[in-house]
């Protein structure tokens, strides 16, 4: 298991703290367990960390104290962290810390707090205009520095796309006739763990025949038939990164119909991923997977979005997704280089199948790196 | 897969209904999935759920929405569901199906909801005092049904308990010196996955030696070598159900330190155990164990709580623990018959190891069904 470096961590810390400065905050807290990972290379389960302009305060319980006590001195240590141990419960141990800073306005992740924490925490500071912390809602301070990944991310998103390419590569040993979905989706499980991953980034999907035609279905008792497409999309979580592949083959030879669809949408992926560039829209990136499902007919058949980001969550910005009407807008929808996301354009003809295809890429300065590593071509096995 | 039937579904409708009766609510927005699929045997991703006193509208989007429609007329159909198709947003669906009816008062999950999500929804609501909806802060009303299990739900446990006991049953086979946690981890998830698990409740916890004294250790490179103690806690879920057990053997002979430290345990576990009748407090049953390791000089090396409710979540309510002075008051503290949760005490020594014993039990209207059923004598293997 390798970190982010010390180095890495304290440029991360700094974007932290020039947003707060831009925001003209004395503190952020932040309950994401995801932006606090990216901060501290924390990989527990329960943690709040509190960010000021000169202090940085990890609130942690027993069960965790010892790990990052443990870090420090090494090459992946959090710099500057002050632990503080939870007494109670994690709010009431943070109201103590908040209301023990000389702090006024103080900065919450609205988009990672609920009401019911937000509403206690409110109540248990102390009150009145100059007495006590005030707290401000704030939306994507660690965000927006996730969505460019730096150097140490991409190596780790580089590594574990092509351990995923490996396993992407051993499907054609796994279909067969007469095998369920079921049965299927765990090998592909056990593979993604003898492959070096921590655990799967997401359910196995293992969609067979009239199945494929479901683009979230769960892998069932259905036994592979001769004919069938399979869509097969899974995905790792390597040393705390996640990466996502999809590939759609046929058992057996594949029907005239079949061959079409597959064409169609692999028409659709290869045009998005050549649109990929920096400053590229990514709306113009999902509507070039979507015109080209268009000009066949299909644009019917593909009712999600072209990708999605990938690092520390399987599901991040940026989006690439239709520009819709109803808001979601953004300052800046180009992409740039650093960001990684999805290709994943599909078709789904409902009662007789659907393809879908699936890679991660990589903006780079020139254009676009492809990090997933295996054939596109349509496997008949 | 087996699902709760109609006739049960409308009973758990019945108890939101008087909820919202009680409150003064003419409706409840739920966007927790774990209480969604509790009223809808739904479990995708991605839903929100209206209900009011006549309606019962379930909110989805494209990928859901022919699973959902193809329950209908099936035994476990949800009764009297309007589907209403996302168009553009979830929260924009939402506002505008909330703008359609004729509520005042709203009530939302404040657990569940986010404040970005809340500020977002009262902002996209019509305002005025009689013009349109006011959103209600509520909390607990789905999950104070969900506390007591059903007959559906008691069945479904105990299927999943006994197929979990089967799979500790087969962890003699697994450990043997020169093995790493990691290798034994991913045997353990395999085993799970063949008995029938969807997937694991939780990562696999496979914590030897020193790291056995860390009770929330992940399975690293370490090789197991003769005399260490070997905590093993994993769980599985199990049509839409979680299970969880934890056993802690020895890799060959155990050292008479290791003897008294996991007898100490199994004392605090059966003493905790024989504690469980309904009327019974949890603090009570968290006494049990804590005293029990007190009389050992081991009350500060169990730093967790004993236990903690079972069910569509791994960490429901109600909660095996200390009494907390900082708040967490509870009208009502004693345990019911029909609530499932885990009794798992633990003895930590930083540096030399560590023992935890895991057992799933259920209160009955007499006393207590422990629901897995594995020996809890000392394994050496």
């Amino acid at each position: 298991m390798s970190h982010a470096s010390s180095a890495a961590l304290e440029q991360r810390h700094q974007t932290v703290r020039a947003a707060l400065a831009a925001r003209q905050l004395d503190a952020v807290v932040l309950t994401s367990l995801p932006n606090i990972l990216y901060l501290t290379n924390f990989t527990g389960s329960s943690a709040i960390v509190v960010v000021t302009s000169q202090h940085f305060y990890f609130v942690t319980d027993f069960r965790y104290l010892t790990s990052m006590a443990d870090a420090r001195g090494t090459a992946c240590e959090c710099p500057e962290m002050e632990l503080v141990k939870v007494e109670g419960s994690y709010d009431a141990t943070l109201a103590g810390l908040l209301a023990s800073l000389p702090v006024q306005s103080v900065g919450f992740e609205a988009a990672h707090l609920t009401v019911s924490r937000y509403e206690w925490l409110r109540k248990a500071l102390p009150r009145g205009e100059t007495s006590g912390p005030e707290l401000v809602s704030t939306e994507g301070i660690v965000e927006a520095a996730r969505i460019k990944k730096d150097a140490y991310e991409i190596e780790t998103l580089r590594e574990a796309a092509k351990r995923l390419s490996a396993v992407a590569r051993e499907l054609p040993t796994e279909i067969r006739a007469g095998r369920t979905e079921r049965d299927v989706a765990m090998a592909i499980d056990t593979r993604l763990r003898v492959a070096g991953f921590a655990r799967p980034a997401f359910d196995t999907i293992v969609a067979s025949g009239p199945n494929a035609a479901l683009p979230h279905a769960r892998p069932g008792e259905r036994k592979l038939v001769e004919g069938d497409l399979v869509v097969l999309d899974f995905g790792g979580v390597y040393d705390s990164y996640c990466v996502d592949l999809t590939r759609t083959v046929t058992v057996g030879r594949a029907s005239t119909d079949a061959r079409e669809l597959y064409g169609a949408v692999l028409e659709a992926h290869d045009a998005a991923v050549a649109s990929v560039r920096p400053g590229q829209s990514r709306f113009a990136i999902d509507a070039a997977a979507r015109d080209a499902l268009g000009r066949r007919d299909l644009a019917k058949a593909f009712g999600h979005g072209t990708g999605h980001g990938l690092g520390i969550e399987v599901h991040e910005d940026p989006k690439i997704t239709r520009k819709r009407a109803d808001g979601d807008a953004q300052d800046d929808d180009a992409v740039a280089a650093g960001m990684v996301f999805t290709i994943e354009p599909g078709a789904y003809l409902p009662g007789r199948g659907g393809v879908r295809i699936e890679d991660d890429v990589l903006v780079t300065e020139s254009g676009v790196e492809v990090l997933t590593d295996v054939t596109t071509d349509l496997l008949e096995i």
